[in-house]
């Protein structure tokens, strides 16, 4: 604990005030965004930011961990996924994930950082991992951890698997009627399925 | 008719062999799959193809139809779906889509061009409009054409969906237990439901 980034003590020379850590994170999400993992680099999120490299390593450390936090806040909507799951009866949590998740994707502000950071992370092993870990443990693990069978984890895989994809091709790829479709339409056809796939036979 | 751009005649000073107008669009795909759909030009893949940037223009017409040709051949393997789906019985129309499916993306040949034709359309709004006409016309509607339903496009659509998300999840996030799971495995979890949008109540 003693070795990690944030003790190192500040570097010397660089001002900091409140909301600077903020300001690298949410400037090194634009950045990710908008260049893609491999062009972006911590000297250019420091220089867009304002502020001295050596502070962006002192608030998170390697490029990889910057990406890590960048990723951290565009996903930060999304997380409220598993206590909406547990907020009413199991036989019902497909229809409120499902809910929710429509929800979280027809914000524009919302989902705008989402894809772009989808997008980025696409581009580079190193991300793609960082992406993993990140949605393994803050949403699919504790989504699975609704389900009280044996292969629940591959269960909110398929479950998710069905959103993500329903949201590719309604926000991305933007395919009629899909991409039209009121979100009430896609909660009737989808719940069932979501439901299906976490607790059915 | 007689103005597109295969009708403008050969441009002058260039030789052409069989095999010339094949070698241009898998450059093309390469170039688009490496570099993305903006940073991608005319000028570049003729260079890399080894030829007079006329030539390519006279073959493809604009940036936008060279981009429609490298999709093209990036989904050729793809586009066997709808002629599989007819080779049995309705009621496991599901089961022969989504193994075709699985058949189509477990093989690595296949994979990477698709993913990379697909993550260079997520760049740009005018290749996603290409891509979204040729998986529209080509695919959805075509899967759609089996069902006689009133709804079959939205049924198709979020059929595919479920296909998609599933390999998003598997092949490019890589969350286990779903990335190392038996393709068999898959297609037990996966058919019922692809069946259900496809014919379900």
């Amino acid at each position: 604990m003693t070795d990690t980034p944030r003790r190192r003590g500040r570097p010397a020379g660089t001002r900091v005030g409140p909301g600077t850590r903020e300001l690298i994170q949410l400037t090194a999400r634009r950045e990710f965004a908008e260049r893609g993992y491999e062009k972006t680099s911590v000297r250019g999120i420091a220089k867009a930011a304002g502020v001295d490299p050596a502070l962006v390593h002192h608030y998170f450390g390697t490029k990889e961990q910057v990406f890590a936090a960048a990723v951290d806040i565009a996903f930060a909507p999304a997380l409220g996924a598993p206590q909406k799951m547990a907020e009413g009866p199991p036989e019902a949590a497909g229809e409120r994930l499902t809910r929710f998740f429509f929800a979280t994707w027809e914000d524009p502000a919302t989902r705008a950082p989402l894809l772009a950071i989808m997008r980025s992370a696409m581009d580079n092993e190193a991300a793609a991992a960082v992406f993993r870990r990140l949605v393994s443990a803050q949403l699919l693990d504790r989504i699975a951890g609704f389900i009280e069978l044996p292969d629940a984890t591959i269960r909110a895989e398929l479950a998710a698997a069905q959103l993500v994809g329903a949201a590719m091709l309604r926000y991305v790829l933007k395919v009629d009627p899909l991409a039209s479709a009121d979100v009430e339409e896609l909660v009737r056809r989808l719940a069932p399925v979501v439901q299906q796939h976490l607790t059915g036979a």
